[in-house]
C-alpha cells in the first residue's frame, strides 16, 4: 500500500497558502521516481485521487505522484494573478525536493495531465525538456487560442474573465511560453533532446480536432512521439484508462 | 465537543471546486446560530481553525461557524476572475442552508473576519444589513483604496497584479459595493436597520490609522457601533483575542 | 457534482474522536436517500472514496453516502474496546440525522459493505430489518466463526489478539447479534419484513465457500434475496464493480 | 510559515491504515530537529493542531513535529489489539525517516505529550533514553495503575474494557515497560545517560497527586530533571501554555 499525504504550505509565487496531494510508494528504496500529475479546469489537487485509481497505479509502479492545485490558471504566470507556471515548475519541485526523497534525475521524472493539465504537462515538458523522461497529455487543451475560439463559437462566455486574468486583455498565448508548436519547432531546430511525448485524446472529445491538429504538426517533426487513438470522451473514466494505459506503456517500453 | 467538517463542492460563482471548513456545536438543538468567519490575504479556509481556538469558542457559545476559502479575491466579484462576493454571500449560504441545519433568521446570523476578511465582513453586513444581528471587523482593510495606497507608498508592488484582477485596471472600489462609507451613509439616510457593528484594531497595526479614519466616520452616523481599542499587532494572537472577546461581548450584551 | 465532507466528532459509544467520510448529492431536494457504506479489515473511512468511483455513483443515483471508520472492530460492541455496533447503528445515524438532511424512512435507507463490512452490512440489516430497503454484502465475512477457523487453518495468527478484543476469549459470535443465520431463521419464523438482500462474492475469493454456505442457507428461507455470481477476487476492482452493479440493479428493480 | 501534512499509511504493527499529522519548518536546512508530540485519551492525530498553537511554535523553533494517532492504546503493545508502542517508537520513526528529512541524532530528537501522552512520552524516553535529548510530560498519567485506581474510586467504570484490552485481565503495568519508576531506578543504577526530563502538572489537575508522587521518586534519583509547578487544570489552555513554555525553556537552556 502507498503512503498518501495532503500538504499545505505558503507559496511565494502565487501569494498564498496552497495544497498538494502526494502519493509515496511503500516498497521501494528512495529516492523515488516522480510523476507530476496535473488537474484540469475547475478541479483541484484532490481530483486525480478522487476520480481515478492513481493510488493503486502509483503503488504498482512504485512512483511518487505529485498533484498540485493551480486553480483556474492554465499553468500560466497570470497577467492578473499568481505566477502559477513558476509555482508548479520551480517553487513546488524545490519545496518538495527539500522535504521528500524525490529523484531529481531527468530519467526518473515524468509529467502528465488532463485537459488544461494536458496543456500544462506539455508546456512544462517543452519549456524544460531536460527535466523529464516522458510527458503525457490526456484530452489536452494543447492549442489554447484554438480552444478559446472554440468555446466562444459555442457561445460559452463564462471563461472570458478567467482567460483575461490568465492571458491579459488579448487572451492569446501567441509568442509566449504557452505557444507550444513554435517552441517545439525551435527545440527540433536546435536538436535538443526531448522527453518521450504521449498524446491521448478520445474520438468523442470536443477537443479531438485540436488534438489532431497538434498531432499533425508534431508528427512532421520526427521526434519520439506516440499518439493514442481510441474511443473516449472528456471525462474521468477515459482519463483513468489513460493514466493506467500510459504507465503500463512506459513500463513496456522500459521508460519506467 | 464540537463536530468539525471539511467540505468540498463545485461553485458556479467561482467556476471551480472549493473548500469550506465548518464547525457545528454538539449540545444544542438545531437550527444553529451561525457565524461566517472570513480569512485574510494569503490564507485559506483552514486558517481560523489552525491559528485560533475557534473550535472551543464555537462549542462554548453553541455556534455553527462557517469558514470559506476565497483566495486573493477581497470578497469581490472580480474584474478578471471569479464572483467571490456572490459566492460567499449567496451561493455558499444557499448551499449550506440546504444541507445543514443553520438558522436563517437574521437574529441568529453573524459575520466576522480579519484584515481582508474584516473588510469582507463589513462589506457583507453593509450590503445585506437585513441578514445579520452583528458583524465584526478585526484589523480590517476597511478602506480598500487607502490600503492600496499605503502598500504602494511602502514600496510593495507585489499585490498590484492581484488587485488588478480583483478591481480592474483602475484598482479602486470607488462607486462599487466595496466602497463602504458612502453605502453606510445611504443606509443611515434611509433609516435602514443595521446589524450591531464591532470594529477591533490593535494600536500597533499598520492599518490602525485607516481603522481610526473609518471609526471617525462611523461614529458621526449615530448607529449601533462599538470600537475596541487595545494594544495589538496584525497577527494571530491578536485575532484569537479578538474573536474570543467579541463572542463574550455579544453574550454579555445578549446579542448572542 | 457531489458535495464531499470529512467529518470528525467525539463518539460516546467508542470513547474517542472519530471520522466519517460523507457524500451528499447536489441536484436533489433533500431529504436524501442514504447509503451506509462500510469498510473492511485494516481500512478506514477514506477507503471507499480512494479505491472506487463511489463519488460518481452517489451523484448519478443522487444518494447520500455515509462511510464511518470502525477500526478493527468487526462492527461489534467489543468485549475489550468500544461499542462499535452501537456507534454505527445508533449514535452515528442519530448524530448525522440531527445535522444533515438524511431521509429517515426505511424505504430510503440502504446499507452495504465489503468483507468485514459485508458482514457489518448484513448484521445491521438483520438486527434492524425495519430500517432498510435493501442491504448488500460484497465478499462478506458473513460467517465470522468459519472465517476465523479458515484463517487459523491457513496459519494466520495475526488476527487472534484483535479477534479476542472483539469477541472475548472464546472468539465466537455464537449466540450473539453477529450470529446471522439463526437470527435470519427467527425473522422468517416470525414473518418479519426484511430488506431486499443482495450477496456478491467473486469465484476467486478465499471467502467464496463461506459465501456459498451462507447462500445455501438463505435460499432455503424463501426471502427476497439475490446472489450475484461472477469472476472476481478479494480486491478493489471487484468491489468497485460490485457497488456500481448493485446501485444499477436497485434502480432497475425500482428499489432506488 | 510552516508546511503541514496529513499523512495516511498502513501500519503492520497495528494492523490498519493510520493517520499522522506532521509540521515541517520552512526556513531551516534539513535534516530537521524533530519533536514527537503525543495526544491524550479520546483524542487523535489532529488534537494538538486544533487545540494549541503548535504550528506557530514549530515554525518559531524550526522544529519538525510528528503527531501520531494511537487511539485508546495507552502507547502500549496491547494485550488484545495493536502493538501501539512498537508502532510509535519503531515503525513510525522508520517510516518517516525514510520519507522525510528528520534528523536521527539523539541530540535533535524530542518527545512530549499530555495526559495519556505524557505517560507515552516518558515511557518512550525511559525505554529508549539513547534516542532523545529531552522529554516532557504535561499532566501525565505517569503511574498508570494509580490512575486506574483513582478512576475506579471515582466510580468511573467506562474505561475498564479499554484498559483490559490494553493491559489484559489484570489491568496493571506492573513489571512491564510501562512501569516507569522501576525502569528509571534501573537506568540510574546502571548509570545510563538519560534525556533531560521535564514534568508539568497544574495544581488543579486531578492527576496532581500522582504527579507529585512521581516527582518525589524522581527527585531522589539525582538526574537531570525539571518540575514545573503552576496553576492549571486538565485542559487545552494549560497544555498550550505547557508546550510553549517547554520549547522556550529548552531554548534558554540551549537544549534546542
Amino acid at each position: 500500500m502507498a503512503t498518501i499525504m495532503h500538504m499545505q504550505f505558503h507559496s511565494h509565487s502565487i501569494g498564498k497558502q496552497t495544497s498538494v496531494q502526494i502519493i509515496l510508494p511503500d516498497d521501494t528504496k528512495p529516492p523515488y521516481r516522480t510523476l507530476y500529475l496535473l488537474h484540469g479546469w475547475s478541479d483541484n489537487e484532490t481530483a486525480w485521487m478522487r476520480h481515478t485509481q492513481i493510488e493503486q497505479y502509483a503503488q504498482e509502479h512504485q512512483l511518487a505522484v505529485i498533484m498540485p492545485d493551480v486553480g483556474l490558471s492554465y499553468y500560466t504566470d497570470m497577467a492578473y494573478g499568481g505566477n502559477y507556471f513558476t509555482y508548479v515548475t520551480e517553487e513546488l519541485p524545490a519545496h518538495l525536493e527539500r522535504n521528500l526523497p524525490l529523484s531529481t534525475a531527468a530519467e526518473n521524472r515524468y509529467v502528465a495531465g488532463l485537459s488544461m493539465g494536458g496543456f500544462g504537462s506539455f508546456k512544462w515538458a517543452i519549456n524544460a525538456p531536460e527535466r523529464f523522461r516522458a510527458a503525457a497529455s490526456f484530452s489536452g487543451a494543447l492549442l489554447v487560442d484554438e480552444v478559446l475560439t472554440l468555446q466562444l463559437q459555442a457561445g460559452d462566455q463564462t471563461r472570458k474573465p478567467y482567460m483575461q486574468a490568465i492571458l491579459g486583455p488579448e487572451r492569446t498565448v501567441h509568442g509566449t511560453n504557452g505557444d507550444l508548436l513554435p517552441l517545439l519547432d525551435e527545440l527540433v531546430a536546435h536538436k535538443k533532446q526531448l522527453p518521450a511525448l504521449f498524446q491521448y485524446c478520445g474520438t468523442e472529445d470536443f477537443l479531438h480536432d485540436i488534438n489532431l491538429q497538434f498531432r499533425a504538426h508534431v508528427e512532421s517533426l520526427g521526434i519520439t512521439y506516440t499518439y493514442n487513438e481510441s474511443s473516449g470522451d472528456h471525462n474521468w473514466p477515459y482519463w483513468d484508462a489513460c493514466i493506467k494505459n500510459w504507465l503500463s506503456t512506459l513500463k513496456q517500453q522500459q521508460l519506467l
